[in-house]
């Protein structure tokens, strides 16, 4: 059989995507539930797409990564599972979001519709592949996928067997596709792809973002990159901010929630520093947290002196820098230059303080007295997450099915004239 | 004094927007009338820099273009008051569009909070140059504004007047500046300013939105073409749909909601045609409309063949072109291959016909029985517009104080962690 192009398949999808634009909530619900079962009904030849994958890889790529990559049964199974529970969320699709009769007699109502076709450019996790489609189709979208190119027999075992579900449930294959080149040039032209990508999303690290955002001539949302700050003042209970450093540092570091910097009011530091200090490096007998340490801080406690680099690295490691700040202006004033927009939290039992943070501070997340690691759709409580958006143009944050819909006006009237 | 360069303008606009962003509304709402009053005191000075504008435009633009750069101190007057209007409106900063506690005891707030940084490119009405300002400055943003070398004296004048009331009002006058040099390279800079703007809108013909959509890296928002449909079902009032096909294309056909197709279903077609032609064209001694037919159309009445791309063109002219389709699926087919996204209309008495159009047009106003010319921030209700979305990222249709602010969610809790 011939390898569809990239074009190819684009065109098939906008031509498919007005069909589950008009789906009602129960046959996109169906179809769903037909994908869970399909993979599970596939499970051997996904297996043993795997293989395949993890062969070509080994030695090529690191033992994280090659865990990431490794399908087992009871992770395919946990893929169906979370399709199963895309399945239970609401629709957005239809939702009214405002609705207003005007002077004249006319109804304008403003309701949320799909996308159209969402692309979604990952790297080698196999699972992004099942729960991208399950959130698209939820949301109404067709979605084109391009996954990475050391997962790509297992991702395209998926998506075939995604497919057999929604031919099942009586929905076109060409809904859920996955894109066949995984060269740049597939990349590339997705990013260009003006009037057939409705909405592109990059997952991934750094660079593929930076590519997006550089490149990308059709509707694209930046996500991920996490330098995020907790600012320790004045007035904060301080076991409570050595609970919430370790937990924001230690608890899975590889996240983009995750901390990076610490900014510790001056009046407390002599207190404080040594304290963090006895919490994240000298008790911690797995993984302690090297400090890099700003001219201020290492007056106080011994640690490594921070580099030129260190306030502006998202470390995705057990690294946290520490710098001493003169006040809550001086802590903003830093995030500012150093953010990229995430998760930012202050730790303070002054009110005042925690409001002049939460105004000033410009990221999609601004906590007071609790974690980063909270930025998630699930802890969000949207049951679910695309990626979390870094950008302040559609959405910020982390991104649910709404954020995956656009909205439309639907007026109605008897005649009106203006 | 020597000119600022637009990069100096930008950073000056960067380090002068969180200011505005923490102002409150009697703070903001005290620089628009300020801004309001300066414009009045400064009517002499606006009409002299008009005057030169006026003689350098004349014999190199219409008639109609130097009717719309012309001031006199009613339009002063107008602009003043267009301001005081926007000073009147609700305050969207600050608006909590949602909240959740969660499990946990956090309390989540999705709060609506400013841009930074808006950029407006346009063309050479001197009045965008105080509509934009104060639509910006209401929602808390700092703008920079780059009008067309025509209008450059006259908008000069007005920011030169808007920036004393700002700074009687206490504010800097960096939030509202007019970049000062009008070639294409200061249009570039905008578009390229990643960092410095947060939001790009163009204002003005097809060209200049091509060339942002192309160019831009920074966040844009495409505005204004109109190809706009109206289908006239069988089932429609005949009476109704000729009061209304009037409306839409000669109320104001400069403008981009004005509609630009009439589809008719087949079965009436008969009927309804020389009706059609008689309201628009027999009955109209002063601009009658010009039809453009297609060849089902051209058996049942006299008109101009319709041409290879009168299906495509924005005419915003007396001009109406006009084909027959056999049912609503076909005609919403026509308008998925034709329309800009902008308006489109159903004239029906069947509800399941409106359903499945409203469905499944894909623009920013789907009309049922009403005229496509209700696009407009202030026939929506929304007091203002700061023009009107064609894509579906971010903003659709007109955009008012809301669509030019984004959200974030501010986290409040006593010590949660993950």
């Amino acid at each position: 059989m011939l390898r569809m192009t990239t074009m190819d398949i684009l065109r098939s999808a906008k031509t498919a995507a007005p069909s589950l634009a008009a789906a009602d909530t129960q046959t996109k619900n169906n179809a769903l539930l037909a994908m869970a079962d399909a993979l599970v009904d596939a499970t051997a030849e996904i297996l043993k797409a795997n293989e395949q994958d993890m062969e070509a890889a080994k030695g090529r790529i690191s033992e994280v990564m090659l865990d990431r990559l490794c399908l087992t049964q009871s992770r395919i199974a946990g893929m169906a599972d979370g399709i199963r529970q895309v399945a239970a969320l609401a629709d957005p699709v239809g939702a009214v979001q405002n609705r207003v009769e005007r002077p004249n007699g006319m109804v304008i109502e403003k309701v949320l519709v799909p996308m159209g076709v969402v692309a979604i450019i990952y790297e080698s996790r196999p699972n992004v592949t099942s729960d991208a489609a399950a959130l698209a189709l939820k949301s109404g979208n067709a979605c084109v996928l391009r996954g990475g190119k050391e997962a790509f027999c297992s991702a395209n075992a998926i998506v075939n067997a995604m497919q057999k579900g929604l031919v099942k449930a009586g929905l076109p294959k060409e809904l859920v596709q996955l894109v066949q080149d995984t060269t740049r040039q597939s990349a590339q032209e997705l990013m260009t792809a003006v009037g057939y990508v409705d909405l592109l999303i990059p997952r991934g690290g750094a660079g593929l973002i930076r590519a997006c955002t550089e490149n990308a001539k059709v509707p694209c949302i930046q996500t991920g990159t996490g330098i995020c700050h907790i600012y320790v003042d004045k007035t904060a209970d301080q076991e409570m901010a050595l609970n919430i450093l370790e937990n924001a540092k230690t608890s899975r570091p590889s996240v983009c929630n995750a901390a990076e910097v610490c900014l510790v009011h001056r009046e407390i530091a002599a207190e404080f520093l040594p304290k963090l200090k006895n919490r994240l490096v000298t008790q911690r007998q797995i993984h302690p947290v090297e400090l890099r340490l700003d001219s201020i801080a290492a007056q106080i406690i011994p640690g490594t002196p921070a580099g030129e680099n260190d306030f502006d690295t998202e470390f995705l490691d057990y690294i946290l820098a520490v710098a001493v700040v003169e006040d809550v202006q001086q802590a903003t004033a830093h995030i500012a230059k150093h953010s990229t927009g995430h998760s930012e939290a202050i730790l303070t039992a002054d009110m005042a303080a925690a409001d002049y943070f939460t105004k000033t501070v410009d990221s999609a997340a601004v906590y007071v007295n609790c974690s980063t690691r909270f930025t998630d759709g699930g802890e969000f409580g949207l049951g679910c997450e695309m990626g979390i958006s870094t950008q302040k143009l559609h959405a910020r944050g982390p991104m649910g099915l709404e954020e995956l819909c656009c909205y439309k006006y639907v007026i109605r009237g008897n005649g009106q004239v203006r």
